[in-house]
């Protein structure tokens, strides 16, 4: 990164000089693209691109003195890092969702200043938080000045893809179905149109998919939903003309990426149209008639698109166990290099993992980077190896490996820790505790609508009663051949409360409770859970657990009469489970192994 | 209450007349006072006097075509017996704070129309939340009509009893250092005043009580705190001349009750005002000059009396020892009648369980009304036996007991189950998974500052892992020879999440999961719960419950063999406990009832 620092404080002085001939007292940039997106296409990296600061997620803030990233516990050591001799101040946040910056920046410019951001990537709900803390200093919000525009000047261009149809027999429910649920809850609410900002809701709509952003198989798009028709922008060229004459036929035509803001404004007067408030950019909307009538929800694909079908499921289980049998070979390889004495490095791990996963019927690429740490790299939650900095595998101690693929029948993601030689008690004890409240939860019977706050205390509660607890939520929804994080459910202590929220039939979502001591080490033990009904009775609809991933737990890292009589009888149905799954799928060494680590303890 | 019948129809056609008169399109009578209290002296019973419903939550609405008692599941069999003949519409809500009589007002009352509410007894946060959603049909809100004294010719008086010293040993903090204690807190907020309405909040901070409510020992009064001085607005004559001498040297100056509003209106312009905007009416506020600044955040003196102090604590334990020992004298009596087949019924439990409380030191008085439910009527939570309508307790089955005490060392609050001769293979399940939910919140650790739905979801588990729910939060807060119902902290599905409502040390609150069965039977076991530290370290400081609750728990209603180890050794455990405290403070057939149902099992 050292190439960059000299790079940040020039581009500082160049924003600074921008400021001032524009008149403007502050910029905030975030790292937000028109999407809304987890990854956000280098176009959009201007957070990125003018602090040198390459965290997926953190707030840059410069005025004509001063220059903060606000950024998580998860970024300081990295940020510290990269922002030597830019000038620019780490800010320390509480959590990623903080909005200290904006606190920042109404209490320290001049009553009656301006601060511009950008509208083009800024989030409706975002900037009426942000109006409501600059309101008391009477604060301007500037939000259509393309500072950017006037500094980077060899900006990437935006990206656009080839777009793909998800096909049968993977896309279960027709786009015509799943238009015409979308149009069903427009009409409950009183709306003539719909518009989508956000990449997965119009992927998941149209069974189409793309290469244009990182891990996510989605593309650049708006979508317009009327009654009758839907108009799909996307970049020229990128759906061919057999798939466009398709989507003609299910009802949904192209237009230009670019033309979305004609389009809305195209829309006749008084048209009602639903959105989601923190689902789009004020820049979209402000494209729009001023007698615009805007209907705030959710978007309703958010719920449906939540809720896998039946026939989902079955790909999903099907995906699952290749997935797993790909972690058998690649773990028998593991084991054989480990027993070789073999110099192994965590980068071999990415590799070797995801080698295993390409061979498997449907892969597609990766669902995120791999998270391959051993030791205390494991101990950060959000460690990546790179060419430049990676630790080598040697010695004793504990190997966390989270990591999942994309194909065309499902999206997985897991987590699992290899004891790397010996292993000592409290790293066993680490590991148990996790593994107990992993368990927990997965054994869960709850209410239909539970709300996350309430799942996640019973993944925490083993952890807590050692006097330990961990800085990330419990669990994530999962996409279908789609985005690894997805809403709208979260297993998380700050999870919303609101009705659509709740756990319903059918959503996916990860279990994965973990510990980190800092520079020591790092445990974590991921699943994902299908929600199932279980009982519906005098006292109402009563929901469980489906374990969907399929793959052995490394009981060399266990304190096993840490275990309660129910924690090792539900390891060892899950061991036969995984056993029965996955031994018609592997052979060789992968088979020897997989019969191995799955006999009963 | 037939005789309320003829009564009720008549007020309502009184009513109409008035709303006539008066051109209000519709009134909204809540179950509310100018303190915003849980129990209502007579003067504030409107809807009660109107209506003849005498549940203690419900709001009526009337119209001239309309009257609609809204009231949520615990009183709809009561509702419906008691508005028969009275021309009122039971209108079923979810809940008891849902907000479905505004949303019917918002959806019936014709645009523009005008709906009257006493704005005396309107607290200043529901008003906003009614204005807001009169807004979109432009309903206006009329709020200082006197529409009852219209028509209650021969309303009830306020009280105005005499107001005593909560005295030492048991007052542990001198009111000096409360008064600094909410000082600091004011001059943290900016205000150099501060605005009491809530009784509970305004006897802890002068550590006064009185009886002018039901079974809180509490007084009507306002307080209003300055810098240097505080102003208790009480009846005239309610404080004798000596303890008002006392008051005074402690800063605090005695005015008329009537004159809060006068003293409002007398501060200076632009006065700065700390209230809770939950814990203050419209109508008290409406007093002040337009000048005034009001700031608004949670009332510093429901913090400060959440947190017990340690002293307050060990006066507490000792309540707990003489209140369990009243209660073995009650169950050895108990027992005794039963197998004597004396004919009993739920009033003689209520009688005889007050009568051995009365015995006890510092003993004050019933901390509620006695719940004392056999079978069927252990099914209704707030179920309470009276003169007309109770059970015998004859035959087999469950008795449920919910009962507490006031005593100047504090607040008691315990529900148990009692076998009345054979109970049933389900019965048994029942009341062990309850037990099982109970000990599961008194076991836990978790990180200081956890809120209520984490802690609630843990005591709800083993219950939902059965398919069983219940309609209630598991726990709210206890007052220290205060109120039995106290915040912020509450223990419950639908607890906030900010960070005023997490877990302190020195919180006492219940723990209380239940099944009930309508028309068999209901479960329900509470104790009360002191949070304690537990340990501080790298991971954060971590809290865990004391149990303060001691009486036996009764094993002849359970199904041992669904305890695991862990839950059989903490019953013997508490059992020992139990035995141990409370076996000096017991004689006779108390003591020799002790000895036997504190068998380890």
């Amino acid at each position: 990164m050292t190439s960059a620092l000299p790079l940040a404080a020039g581009r500082i002085a160049d924003l600074r000089a921008a400021l001032s001939r524009h008149a403007i007292d502050a910029v905030l940039i975030p790292s937000s693209d028109p999407h809304l997106s987890e990854y956000l296409p280098d176009h959009w990296q201007s957070r990125r691109w003018v602090s040198g600061f390459t965290g997926s997620v953190g707030n840059l803030v410069v005025t004509a003195e001063f220059a903060g990233l606000f950024a998580d516990s998860r970024y300081w050591i990295q940020a510290e890092k990269e922002l030597v001799g830019s000038g620019i101040t780490l800010m320390k946040t509480p959590t990623a969702a903080s909005p200290l910056h904006v606190q920042w920046l109404a209490d320290n410019v001049p009553e009656g200043g301006v601060v511009a951001v950008d509208g083009a990537v800024l989030g409706a709900s975002a900037q009426r938080a942000m109006a409501a803390a600059f309101a008391p200093r009477r604060l301007q919000l500037k939000l259509d000045v393309d500072l950017m525009g006037d500094i980077w000047r060899d900006r990437t261009a935006i990206p656009g893809g080839a777009i793909f149809e998800h096909a049968m027999p993977h896309a279960v429910t027709p786009r015509a179905g799943k238009l015409a649920a979308v149009r069903a809850a427009m009409k409950q609410a009183g709306a003539e149109w719909h518009l989508l900002s956000t990449l997965d809701d119009i992927a998941w709509l149209t069974n189409l998919r793309g290469r244009d952003v990182a891990f996510n198989p989605v593309f650049l798009a708006f979508a317009l939903v009327g009654m009758e028709r839907a108009t799909l922008f996307v970049a020229d060229g990128a759906i061919d003309a057999a798939l466009a004459n398709t989507l003609a036929a299910d009802g949904i035509d192209l237009a230009p990426y670019a033309n979305v803001g004609a389009a809305l404004k195209a829309l006749p007067d008084a048209a009602t149209v639903l959105i989601d408030p923190d689902r789009n950019t004020v820049g979209t909307l402000g494209h729009a008639k001023a007698t615009t009538r805007w209907i705030e929800a959710i978007n309703p694909s958010t719920l449906l698109k939540s809720r896998k079908s039946a026939s989902e499921a079955q790909f999903v289980r099907d995906t699952m166990a290749h997935d797993g049998a790909a972690l058998c070979e690649f773990f028998a390889w593991l084991e054989a290099a480990i027993a070789d004495n073999q110099p192994l490095t965590e980068l071999d791990i990415d590799r070797e993992i995801t080698a295993a996963r390409a061979k498997r019927p449907g892969y597609f690429g990766q669902s995120f980077a791999t998270i391959a740490g051993f030791n205390a790299n494991g101990a950060l939650p959000h460690y990546r190896a790179t060419p430049e900095a990676h630790s080598m595998i040697e010695g004793n101690g504990l190997l966390l490996i989270d990591s999942g693929g994309q194909y065309a029948g499902g999206t997985t993601d897991i987590t699992r820790m290899v004891a790397i030689r010996n292993v000592n008690e409290q790293q066993k004890r680490d590991c148990t505790l996790v593994l107990k409240g992993m368990m927990a939860l997965a054994r869960m019977r709850f209410p239909r609508g539970t709300k996350g706050p309430m799942l996640d205390a019973i993944a925490r509660a083993p952890i807590w009663s050692a006097a330990i607890n961990y800085g990330h939520g419990t669990g994530h929804g999962v996409g279908y051949f789609m985005n690894v994080h997805e809403g709208p459910q979260t297993i998380s202590p700050a999870a919303q409360l609101s009705p659509h929220h709740g756990m319903e039939p059918g959503m996916i979502s990860s279990d994965e409770p973990g510990i980190y001591r800092p520079g020591q080490w790092g445990v974590r033990i991921e699943n994902l859970l299908l929600t199932v009904p279980f009982e519906t009775n005098e006292f109402g609809e009563f929901l469980a657990f489906e374990t969907l991933t399929l793959c052995p737990i490394d009981t060399r890292c266990l304190d096993l009469s840490l275990l309660d009589a129910t924690e090792t009888a539900w390891l060892n149905a899950y061991h036969a489970t995984v056993r029965e799954r996955l031994a018609p799928l592997v052979s060789g060494a992968a088979h020897a192994w997989l019969m191995q680590v799955t006999i009963a303890v």
